[in-house]
């Protein structure tokens, strides 16, 4: 028989009452748990008030197997959360010794020590608890009266990295079925594109299933198995994959990653290359994302970042006469700016971009064009690409920026880079 | 007396559960609220399932004097919310026809005609109707039993403008105290330093009221007064601020600002200066930053991205031997980068950072190790900061940037820029 673990998210905080910030813990948890076939059933937001809390424990007790909360926990809180859980399943909370010794550490190093700091120490008996690799306030989890109780902090960093590191194995023995889920990631298609090509064959399918879903500025197709075991999972998917692949042609740009750069970057590492950027309307951005990424620095050289026109002259050696004639936002200059700064830095590839993001425009272009160019050893190429002038700028720089990781990784696996 | 205005805000919809989105309607709901001074109490979120939305109504009835839905309303599913509330309320739903005419030119118009469109255009009896203007489903307000109900659409854009441009002026008869906030806006102190230098007077305040809030690497100190106007509200805040300001001194960046780039901004703008900036561990992102701001092209020339030493030499013109002499990571380099682009683009002033972001050490530095320089017309800063092998390469990279536009205020405005 399948245990039945229905579960009640509770956030506690006034700021998420207050709406200053959003609950985003929520989503990343539901979103892990719906992997390991957890359902989450209820999200509940409670500020920092006992009573308050009390009552909507009380009916999260009625109504879910799995009470999980976020929030509420540290210093600056009175460990109000700790408290009433504790309080609301019987427990007595209890110090813990390890848990203040590695405080101390903490403490010391950053040299913030607070009188009530001891306060995390205090856990409820019996507990498991869960380290904060991020921050001070442990988390912990139990299980009594038939329920099980995992409560985390409340900052979104530390939240995520609880959860997913002490919180997800220690409720994965609650889920007797195994869960598998691959998403084949696109760029170049836009969800309902994507649901067009297979919406026949999703509305027939139930396990394994397959959904698209949207990104800030591209899309992914997930194929989701349930079964008994991981590899009977993994193999029920396999041939869906491979389908889905064949179909999407050289749309998709990866498997499982988490953006574009990531794919850049694996195919950087594969083929032993190098690039380098030249930015205007991006700002810095590109080059800011793939060194976001850990390890950046083995394929990434550097890059420019040219506002001004008289900087593309200067640092990239643009002629001036070339912005002049014809235009900064134009083919030529972002195929100029890709090549000045490959040859400067001497790397295998260059970017360069140049375009209107808004949301002044230039009283010649319209506010989403942008030019990207892509330097190589034998060939300039260079994408013309109009998102809109009803587009936000943030969003039209990222765009921009996928194009131009997509061109580096269609040239690096032989694809045609413009399509 | 008072009415009585305790909210819940409860938002129908699975894809939430599952973590595939954020709820960011009950944020910006709540946070459009706090400004009339109606207090949302609870946030709920629960699936598109009948019984579990009826018992979710049923206890906000008992908790809640405004009950408002978001999500569930529309064709898609059966417009759930409508049902249930109005059924919970004892209300027949009426068929409208001014509704169905609405639908009718907005279908001509997107070519989306559906079998059951129709049930949009029928409402609980006596309600009233809240034009959509981003979408086709229409939101609705009733009185019923003293209690307020409110149902609005789920897509964030659509549920955004309904809110405010129909659902607040509904709602705002019911209150009748005015809310003012302002915010100082603080960086070079943590929020528990802040807490303590206010905390005896923040214990002892109620209207004005005083809380501080971490942001992601800086903190603010919000200030807020409840009046019967909102010229009583501000005349109540501006003595609190004025003594917090001061007690505070240089380390107020900004008031009411978004973030520190925009406080550099706003001096950029008044002094008539320019910036460039020279990167190396932020990897364009104080670059990037900065050009987020639509208008940054008026004071950012440009800057370089130099991951690699030897494109600091080339882009920069940071001597080999320095670099060999004294590490990448040091204030000689530091110094050399922001004095090289600034020589080089012509700016007022410049940045230059170099530091260890992480994960991986370089054998010398701590990871977090990150020197920042302003060069400037007169004079050379250096700032050395230790953040810690524990914090996050994208924690660092932030808090590196928030040091260098903290510097650049600093300068422009005569304070110390070494603190």
């Amino acid at each position: 028989m399948t245990k039945s673990r229905d579960t009640e998210i509770i956030s506690v905080g006034t700021e998420l009452l207050l709406g200053r910030v959003v609950n985003t813990d929520a989503r990343d948890i539901s979103e892990m748990l719906s992997k390991i076939g957890i359902n989450v059933k209820y999200h509940t937001v409670v500020g920092d008030n006992p009573q308050r809390l009390r009552d909507c424990v009380m009916i999260a007790k009625q109504r879910a197997d799995i009470i999980i909360t976020t929030g509420g926990l540290g210093p600056t809180c009175d460990d109000l959360t700790k408290q009433i859980l504790a309080e609301a399943f019987g427990l007595k909370l209890e110090y813990n010794q390890e848990v203040a010794d590695g405080l101390y550490e903490y403490i010391d190093f950053k040299g913030e020590l607070t009188d009530n700091t001891y306060q995390q120490a205090m856990l409820p008996e019996g507990c498991t608890v869960f380290h904060n690799t991020c921050g001070t306030a442990p988390g912990c989890g139990f299980e009594k009266d038939g329920k099980t109780v995992v409560m985390i902090p409340g900052p979104p960093k530390e939240c995520n990295a609880m959860f997913s590191l002490s919180a997800m194995p220690y409720l994965q023995h609650l889920s007797e079925e195994k869960i598998v889920s691959h998403s084949v990631c696109v760029f170049g298609m836009g969800e309902s594109a994507v649901d067009d090509v297979f919406a026949e064959e999703m509305n027939a399918m139930t396990n394994p299933s397959m959904a698209p879903y949207a990104k800030e500025s591209d899309c992914l197709l997930q194929i989701t198995a349930k079964a008994h075991s991981l590899d009977e999972a993994e193999a029920m998917i396999a041939p869906v994959m491979e389908h889905v692949c064949q179909k999407l042609g050289d749309m998709v740009y990866g498997i499982d990653v988490d953006c574009i750069e990531e794919a850049a970057m694996a195919l950087l590492k594969e083929k032993h290359m190098t690039f380098a950027t030249a930015e205007s309307c991006t700002g810095g951005e590109i080059a800011k994302r793939f060194t976001d990424l850990p390890g950046a620095s083995a394929f990434f050289k550097g890059g420019a970042v040219t506002y001004w026109n008289e900087v593309k002259s200067l640092m990239l050696g643009v002629p001036a006469e070339l912005i002049e004639e014809k235009g900064v936002v134009s083919y030529e200059v972002a195929k100029a700016m890709a090549e000045g700064i490959r040859e400067k830095l001497g790397t295998d590839m260059a970017i360069g971009v140049t375009g209107l993001a808004g949301p002044d425009g230039d009283g010649i272009n319209e506010v989403g064009t942008v030019f990207i160019a892509l330097a190589t050893e034998d060939e300039t190429f260079v994408r013309e690409i109009h998102l809109g002038a009803r587009r936000t700028r943030s969003f039209i720089r990222r765009m921009a920026g996928n194009y131009a990781f997509d061109m580096m990784r269609r040239y690096m696996s032989g694809k045609p880079v413009l399509f």
